[in-house]
């Protein structure tokens, strides 16, 4: 523990906060998983990732920057890692989900704005981020006002580069994107003074490619019922996509897939049979925040997908890997990710295709709409979205709600009613 | 009167709601700007626009409908009027500023969203709003996301046809902003039936700077001390001149701006000498919303500048005149109205420039930063609007607000004691 003090304090952190920080995790992470009962055992890897959060991972940062490497840091499922990584770099995404952070946040953002903005931007301001603290560039985005406007100020603090994404999915607008991707690389071989070579691309497009079917094979799992792994497992599986090492994180996935698998082979499962199953959609869960799934999970339901960017959203549709020249990648990759249905385009109404179509898939019983409050785009999607499910006798229940445990017993409320309505 | 309810009805408004609506407004009117000493006599036409505000300009419009003309309602300073009308319609601004509407936009909108939006969208579930009711298409913009959003929503009530602006002012950003104005103009056409030719276009660029200009004339009274009137009657002039016939609110403006002067040049003014002058920036204030300078001007203080989309941004920098062609005057149109600086774009350094150049301008004592309540991109850029003018000892406050009267005592309050740390 020793050395990692030392690391910490090399990467300009607050140790004492950070102390803070990292000493009441431990507690939190055995109430809310490892008191799961019947987990997978290929979750080990997973509580081990959780227990060594800022260490293991953030060696391998240090190391990679020693070497004089960089390291990138993004806050959203629209920026193509596959560049940064095709140029050298580390990508690791930097939402913050912890409570911890928001007052640093709200010492230079509003306080009536989303908690994941200001969880992130406290995040860099408290100095207990190691994630942050060893980033060369943040990569923001003008997904939201919010977001748009953070990037401003966090820009005093730390460098930030900017993707502009388009607002609308018209023919014009994918290739504006398809330039901005562009823009994007530039930037990147900027940083790194590494040249992008279409071998390097092609290699990360495969590999991201394969990240992303491993997270859809898991789900895929979900899909029967007795559910062979619980909705928090699951979560906590994508967050730990967002900065893990994609090649050991494909790898352990995969053997959690493979053991799931099994126990649908076996018939075993997490809940009891006939436990109500529930499809969450809305906005993002950072790490720590796992909130609603606890609340759901406790009150005896299955949450058996998350039509959310951690989700559905980060995974599905693969980067087409015919492309041969950067020209022809390039163009594969704004592709893919502009198929990404956000609540920030307008019109966005593949997301409600995607939500019926995912109800269908999972055998939801009903669909909990999370809305991190303030978070302006779904919280007026949610008229369109309600009018569809309603139309097709879906029930759906709206959570509206931020970081802090103050509301938990009016939302454990709300949910267990919900769920009685659909028992 | 009996005209006018036929008038009304005609429009499908809901009379006896109307009726609550309108039965208000003069006991306000009176309170708020009848009861000013000392008054222009120039504003004498405009109190008779706010007296028939629903029937003498509505009637004009529903001659125009019959006689086969369109009316288009917009919410945004971006929307450029000049092609609106080249194609032969009328364009009305439809922001609502009424706490009135308020409910019934709660009802398809989230209550955590900007009074100016649900105000909007209330308006037209109404049925209150006889310039809603007048449109033949709505046209909205992607300037933030509430609108962006909220005109989905509104979408399913009345015909919407969005504009996508830009987030950011690089040299791309203006090539997308010349198409979308294309793209616009082709929208009109289809919906007049008319063709724009270079000469009606390029009449009304004349008509629409003229306009500009002759706010620019009045608003650079205000710079003289005493201000020769008030920060109210300026912003209810700056308010109608968004719905009233160019040509008429031209020749008004005017003669009031020509008596603004001759007081100047008598040493006349509205408030007494060394009352503190000060400049409000931030979010739009759409008619009837008139609470923080009534606020302000109650306290004995003079507001001589507002830096709002219902202040300079709407009338500063105008159209080059010089275009001969639809491809020129598109592309002067475009160039103008990107110059707005609007807290949408990121970053939007101009408008810290523009408000330092302002307050220098006005001799304004102090600040007044008026952002709408869950406006998150004033509020955001906050930050460094408080950063610039700290850092030139300019005094600040930032008031965040609605439309209701809830909050009217504490508002007061801080205003008073704003103003006392002026003198």
């Amino acid at each position: 523990m020793t050395d990692y003090r030392q690391m910490w304090s090399d990467l300009g952190m607050d140790l004492e906060k950070h102390d803070q920080l990292t000493g009441a995790l431990p507690l939190v992470y055995e109430t809310v998983y490892l008191k799961q009962p019947n987990r997978p055992r290929a979750m080990e890897y997973f509580d081990l990732v959780v227990a060594e959060i800022h260490s293991l991972r953030i060696a391998e940062l240090v190391e990679h920057r020693r070497r004089g490497g960089k390291v990138c840091g993004a806050f959203c499922v629209f920026v193509p890692v596959e560049i940064i990584r095709a140029a050298g770099a580390i990508a690791v995404g930097l939402c913050g989900g912890s409570q911890f952070w928001i007052p640093d946040g709200e010492k230079v953002l509003p306080r009536n704005l989303c908690p994941l903005i200001k969880a992130s931007v406290g995040a860099r301001l408290s100095g207990t981020c190691p994630y942050f603290q060893s980033c060369d560039l943040l990569i923001g985005e003008t997904t939201c006002d919010g977001k748009k406007k953070a990037w401003e100020v966090l820009n005093n603090f730390a460098p930030v580069y900017v993707m502009d994404l388009p607002q609308m999915k018209r023919p014009r607008d994918l290739v504006a994107w398809r330039e901005e991707v562009g823009l994007f690389l530039d930037k990147m071989e900027e940083l790194t003074g590494r040249r992008v070579t279409p071998e390097r691309l092609a290699e990360e497009i495969q590999l991201q490619n394969r990240l992303r079917r491993t997270l859809e094979r898991l789900y895929a799992a979900r899909k029967a019922d007795p559910v062979p792994v619980s909705g928090k497992d699951v979560l906590l599986v994508t967050q730990v996509s967002f900065y893990d090492d994609p090649r050991r994180f494909i790898e352990k996935t995969e053997a959690l897939a493979a053991e799931a698998e099994a126990r649908i082979a076996a018939g075993e499962g997490v809940f009891s049979p006939g436990a109500p199953r529930i499809l969450v959609t809305g906005t993002p869960m950072a790490i720590p925040n796992w909130k609603l799934h606890h609340i759901i999970e406790t009150a005896g339901a299955a949450v058996v997908c998350e039509e959310t960017c951690t989700g559905t959203r980060f995974f599905e549709h693969q980067v087409d890997e015919a492309g041969r020249t950067l020209d022809e990648q390039l163009q594969a990759l704004a592709e893919r990710y502009l198929k990404i249905n956000c609540s920030c385009f307008t019109p966005n109404p593949g997301r409600i295709e995607d939500i019926l179509r995912l109800v269908k898939e999972y055998r939801a019983d009903g669909v909990i709409y999370y809305n991190l409050q303030f978070c302006h785009g779904y919280a007026v999607e949610y008229y369109a979205v309600e009018k569809a499910l309603k139309e097709r006798g879906i029930p759906v229940l709206k959570v509206e709600t931020d970081y802090s445990e103050e509301d938990t017993g009016q939302l454990r409320t709300r949910v267990e009613a919900f769920l009685e309505m659909l028992r």
